[in-house]
């Protein structure tokens, strides 16, 4: 069988370096000619594949697509979007052997997190179910670290590297103000239900007393009067509290402290609110002056920041996909394993993205301080390598010099809309 | 005349470069042995020399003073404190010459804005009006770039470059997104009365449509209909719409915007945020899915991502104040002046006290776009040199490796209490 072209796309939200997957894909596809022969990338993820909007790889420089490793975002759109189930939503999978026969596509892959797996599974079964030979290789890619299997996910590492020096940077700021002005300052975190980025906040500590004294975890149920307390106690000890929060803390009665109401497009309660409601608690209950940060997307976003671990991960899994991939692996993802905490060793290994897809890997119970608000010695071992390295990205004029697509359109082979 | 000791303070909001400052007075002092003793560091500005907290400097290694060059946040500790009038507050300078003499201080060095300038202006009066002989010179420091005469204030350039850096990586983040998820990003940027850090996002647009589309500048009245058309239009031209609002917009009725009375869900009021403001104003009436960013002290202290163009001028105005000093020059402050924007070249002038004392320089008109929310070329020749460069702190372990002084205080001389 000669060549066959390969289909890749992002999935969820994106990260400082879900690019590097991308240009590992690309990179080491263009190696493998004989089996692979155009990449077509779908514009706004899966929802490329489902209305035909294809971009073509092909058309980009050597020099662009090795730019990708230093530019944050998602290169060719991502989205929200997930396939329903195989047997009730028969058509979108149809629409996609469709495109994908259209097109000569023979390989699938998908970089996301929990719910892109899970459409990157779905998709697997469509070759032994629909009888379409297609070979799936997911690409593990969240800030939230929240996928099994893996050891750590790309995305994550740089997260913790930001989030990490600026509670630091924020405290020294902090230390110098608190005599006249701020005591308090709380970071707001990303996290809805893991609490991995508020933990990595607490590299940031190194010595007893240093800042955060302070972690809110989404895994721990906020209580009030122990909160408080906490905060009082590092007022005296210190004359200052610096606070990490993650944005998906939750309160006795399990619901979201700043729960909005509003809902994203999977149905998840969209959140964005605790680092300002944490901080007018504590100025009405203990009178300090507090300042409060909510990084939002710089966070998931700061490229000039990220980790060289994180990176080196990030490329190493879009590679192992496309070698996966040429060894006719499908429905798989690669893994990463650590070998050893320090020095710091990895390798890839195959999970399968049956055991993947919709899971959930919170902080385990043995990574949480006793009293709830810090991380064990545990979580410090397993957290420190992941931030190691600076990768900094180029710089023209003074900002990073980030890199933009062509993203050039294949000419569309069908006649047919699809409603998404 | 055998040396005389000098005193250091900083004041006011700290910023990543403060400490560069302070690199610079001592090492600069250490050269001029036969003219300064000791150099005594304020605890917590000029609190510290009222208290009779001084800080002896010359116990800190050579290792460690250079270290403060790349070390955000103020090293002695900083304050929010203004000196009353000579008149009406005759005793707060009595005790300064009380302090000032029992530690044979001949030399003050006072490294802030524009209330700090104030400070340090008033205590050169003690020479004249009160018969004690003290060189005084001001150090300009500001992240909000609003001190008179100098081109530009120590600690602005990298605020600068940290919130253009920003927003350039959060709008790689939306275009990625903005298909099916968040089309609006509000970055909300430092600047109660001045919009130059809020300009400053501005240069990360560099082509026609690049973010940031909207500018809310403090200097520009906000007008709610206006500026929901010019969103809607930037949604209809691009797709999405990322805006940086500065803290201190204000209404029509030039209050700020984000005073505003409503509560949280603990029942308190809500603290100002003049980007959740503007987030939930589009909201509710575009209904587009919005994502906001307050950075808040991360940006002044990102020393991490600090401008090596703004770091030279921190390290040149503490090296000129010293200069100063030993020539005699009093009620000063050193100023950067610039010679040409490009190639960019600049030097250090005197400016006097007296004129600098309680200015405050906002954005001038012809840097402000025709309809209020963009700037002008001439502004852009203006910020563009200022972000140049990049000066990367050490790393260890995988943060940026910051210092901490010992801080030692100076024996008290005085049996006194003085109360601030």
């Amino acid at each position: 069988m000669g060549a066959r072209n390969a289909f890749y796309a992002q999935s969820g939200g994106v990260s400082a370096v879900i690019n590097a997957s991308a240009c590992a894909v690309l990179q080491t596809a263009r190696q493998y000619t004989a089996q692979i022969g155009k990449v077509y990338a779908g514009r706004d993820g899966i929802i490329g594949a489902l209305s035909e909007d294809l971009i073509d790889t092909s058309l980009e420089s050597e020099a662009t697509i090795a730019a990708l490793k230093h530019t944050p975002g998602g290169a060719f759109g991502s989205c929200r979007y997930k396939l329903g189930s195989l047997h009730e939503h028969r058509a979108q999978y149809e629409r996609l052997i469709e495109v994908f026969s259209a097109h000569d596509i023979g390989f699938f892959f998908y970089n996301g997190g929990g719910d892109s797996q899970d459409t990157a599974y779905k998709v697997s079964q469509i070759g032994a179910q629909l009888g379409y030979p297609i070979v799936c290789v997911g690409i593990p890619k969240t800030i939230d670290n929240d996928l099994p299997i893996t050891d750590c996910s790309p995305g994550f590492g740089s997260v913790a590297k930001y989030v990490a020096t600026s509670i630091r940077e924020a405290a020294f700021d902090v230390t110098a103000m608190s005599r006249t002005s701020t005591k308090v300052f709380v970071l707001e975190v990303m996290g809805r239900h893991a609490g991995w980025a508020t933990a990595a906040c607490a590299l940031a500590a190194e010595r007893e007393g240093e800042a955060p004294h302070i972690l809110l975890l989404p895994e721990v149920l906020f209580d009030e009067a122990r909160f408080l307390s906490k905060v009082q106690r590092a007022l005296e000890q210190y004359g200052q509290c610096v606070i990490a929060v993650a944005e998906g803390v939750k309160g006795p009665d399990g619901e979201f402290l700043s729960a909005s109401g509003s809902k994203d497009a999977f149905g998840h309660a969209q959140l964005g609110g605790a680092a300002p409601l944490i901080t007018n608690l504590i100025g009405a209950k203990l009178g300090s002056k507090c300042h409060w940060a909510v990084p939002d997307y710089l966070q998931r976003s700061a490229r000039h920041i990220a980790s060289e671990t994180d990176l080196q991960h990030a490329y190493a899994v879009g590679r192992a996909a496309v070698e996966f991939a040429i060894a006719g692996r499908s429905g798989v993802m690669p893994a990463i394993r650590r070998l050893s905490d320090e020095p710091y060793c990895w390798d890839i290994i195959e999970a399968p993205l049956s055991d993947v897809a919709n899971q959930e890997k919170l902080l385990p119970p043995d990574f949480i301080s006793a009293d709830g608000f810090g991380i064990t010695a545990a979580a410090r071992r397993y957290l420190a390598p992941l931030i190691v390295g600076e990768a900094y990205p180029p710089f023209r004029n003074g900002l990073p010099d980030y890199v933009k697509l062509r993203n050039v359109a294949v000419p569309k082979r069908l006649n047919t809309e699809f409603a998404l």
